[in-house]
């Protein structure tokens, strides 16, 4: 019912982005040589079919090699791509930017809620080709909840490290999906205590898979991740976005839709790739401060709390995004907590979007560029908007107490005029 | 970039669906002369096209006639259709009924997070092709979420009665997309309740739309919901479904369905329309009461606490669903609250899928079927999911600190150990 047969990959082999060192489609780390992340090669013969199906499968001739029964799916992919005109008119200035030109994609709406169901289907799906006994990862959001569900369905254990103060609301959908889970103290409390907590856990269980999202580990999900690339195109084509806005936490993501984008400019299906533009809190903000010559903004430099963006709480620079902003001639941007909170209020209210905190900062991060003059009138700008509303959403009120009462339907009227005046 | 330019709407007039008497477009009741709903009748003389696209507004020739630029739209529609093969295999008694056919429609994928959407944006789209000021209805959940996010889209005011005893959690989504809230006092308590308090806010405020999403209101936005019908044979399609269950309170879903198969037969594009199944809860279930020519399980009758599944507790019996079953051949099923968390937990623990408690209702009661052998093994079964598991999910733990905890990376192994033996 769901897959049409479609002919087999193309993938040729994993190669470092940085010296170009070849490596086996079962390498699992950074370049030997010189330390760059890995990413996989497809023979690039003739075009992508981007009429819509079902789900990023229909793209499995670039996607890694697995073979038809160990496809572990649910739909993941093709959400819509939406436009947000009339946030782009509250935030537009004078001769700034045209609102037509504003759109979002909405991965909220994958199945588990985030982006992370494209790398995880393939994930899951490896463990399977490769006959791992499960897979075990590191996070307390929406990687564990992608990654926990899909293990799930294809019958591959699973095991979730969390920090050790996650919150209940997150683990409360990961939960559900029935994983192991074991909390660590201080796991992300720098690179160091990750990379040592998830080699402890490897020795431990060494006919499991590795299965921290991160092109570090797991280059050949960044493959995943380029789906939304060519999603982007198949909707939008012939206006294809200038510029796409992208929350950054590990540089996946920003890679892997340069790496689509790139692909589709090489078979000539589209003529430019787009700007991509790296988006982080205030604080921590490694990989923007990498990328733009000066901190954007002098105060900012001084916030020391942490972003309300929780899934952006990395503190290691993405090399990889840094590439992909220097070869597209894009730029970095840090938003503070004020900023953020207010585009996700805002788009709510004007254009019926209810995303992920850490997916606003994206708005937040073009409205900023729009005040500071960076994107003009003529720009398609797309905006990542990587999580739903559910994952961390903020009541917007304290109490239900709050809100006008009727006594009885008939006392209605009564209160309807209190609100909208006489007029009721 | 969101909408092909398609041709007209075919729309013809609505008509009673028992006694045949034809109405306005813009009729907003019951027949007149027999209490029947209206439903709207479309010219049907060539194939609908089932190529999938961006949104229910594909469908337009086969949906009421709204201008392009009134149409408010988030790419609602086109949820994946998922396999549901391990909670088949759970399920099936020997003999009873293949795995590889059992299918999910995954609603709860939709922009706001559940079915509504489909009614909403029909909804809102025809409030601005009437002109009308706002709209108005009574909904404490999932339909007020859809109007709520769609009439911030459109800039159109929203009135939502809620029930003065809401819950914190429903209404935070709600409240996100800025619509004026009252409560009141009583409002679900009987029909005759909520009828007034419509009635008493219609004349209240004269230039808006009730959008109580009912047919016995709006017949119109059986359309929107019909387009299920017809994704479903887009991607099922030669292997259409021979069962639908539907989760059922004020009948609009199953009829709808009804609706959409039943053209798609009139087309010659399907040979046989599905037995319609209409899903309740142990108390209130009086659709099912209405179907089955008795109570379906004797000990249930007793069952005065009200259903877990929250969206479902509908007193009245809707007489649209009553006629989809019958024309269908179809039946009813009650589920208690232990057989709905049951599947519930089952479902999202072998097959990934975390779907509204209510929505767990339908698995909960195609399992019951099996168990009653009025499944069979040749059978195409289709649950409709209609919202999504962050609507309404329980915790599925009390506290964090049941976890186990590492007091380091370091200490990994040992507490590994622990979970998975000296393997580990």
């Amino acid at each position: 019912v769901i897959f049409l047969q479609l002919s087999k990959s193309k993938f040729i082999e994993l190669k470092c982005i940085v010296c170009g060192k070849k490596y086996p489609e079962n390498a699992h780390s950074l370049c030997e040589a010189c330390g760059g992340i890995l990413t996989g090669e497809y023979k690039l013969d003739y075009p992508i079919d981007l009429t819509r199906r079902e789900s990023i499968w229909q793209f499995r001739e670039y996607l890694p090699p697995v073979d038809e029964p160990n496809i572990i799916s649910m739909g993941e992919g093709w959400t819509p791509l939406v436009k947000i005109s009339n946030f782009a008119q509250k935030i537009a200035l004078s001769n700034s930017f045209a609102a037509h030109n504003l759109l979002c994609k909405m991965e909220g709406q994958n199945p588990s809620g985030s982006f992370k169901d494209r790398a995880a289907s393939l994930s899951v799906s490896l463990a399977k080709q490769w006959k791992k006994e499960g897979i075990f990862l590191a996070s307390s959001g929406n990687a564990a909840a992608a990654t926990a569900s899909y293990c799930a369905r294809g019958d591959v254990k699973c095991l979730v490290l969390l920090r050790d103060d996650s919150t209940y609301s997150k683990l409360s959908q990961i939960a559900m999906y029935g994983p192991n889970l074991v909390r660590v103290r201080g796991l992300f409390k720098d690179t160091a205590s990750l990379v040592s907590a998830l080699k402890a856990t490897e020795e431990s269980l060494p006919d499991w898979l590795n299965g921290f999202i991160w092109a570090n580990y797991n280059p050949l999900l960044l493959d995943g991740l380029k789906t939304i690339a060519y999603e982007i195109v198949a909707v939008s084509s012939p206006n294809v976005p200038t510029h796409i806005f992208v929350p950054t936490a590990g540089g996946d993501l920003i890679y892997g839709l340069y790496k689509g984008f790139l692909e589709l400019k090489t078979l000539g299906q589209i003529n430019e790739i787009p700007k991509m533009i790296v988006v982080q809190g205030a604080h921590p903000g490694p990989t923007v401060d990498a990328v733009e010559e000066r901190i954007e903004n002098g105060q900012e430099n001084d916030d020391t709390e942490p972003t309300i963006a929780g899934a952006l709480r990395a503190s290691m620079i993405s090399d990889h995004a840094v590439a992909a902003v220097r070869k597209t001639m894009g730029f970095g941007v840090k938003v503070t907590n004020e900023e953020i909170l207010e585009a996700h209020n805002l788009v709510a209210k004007v254009d019926g979007i209810f995303c992920e905190i850490s997916s606003s900062t994206a708005l937040a991060a073009i409205a900023k560029s729009v005040r500071n003059g960076r994107l003009n009138k003529d720009d398609i700008v797309c905006a990542i908007a990587t999580g739903s509303g559910f994952k961390d959403y903020r009541p917007p009120f304290n109490e239900v107490s709050q809100i006008p009462l009727a006594d009885s339907p008939d006392s209605i009227p009564h209160v309807l005029e209190h609100i909208f005046g006489a007029s009721a």
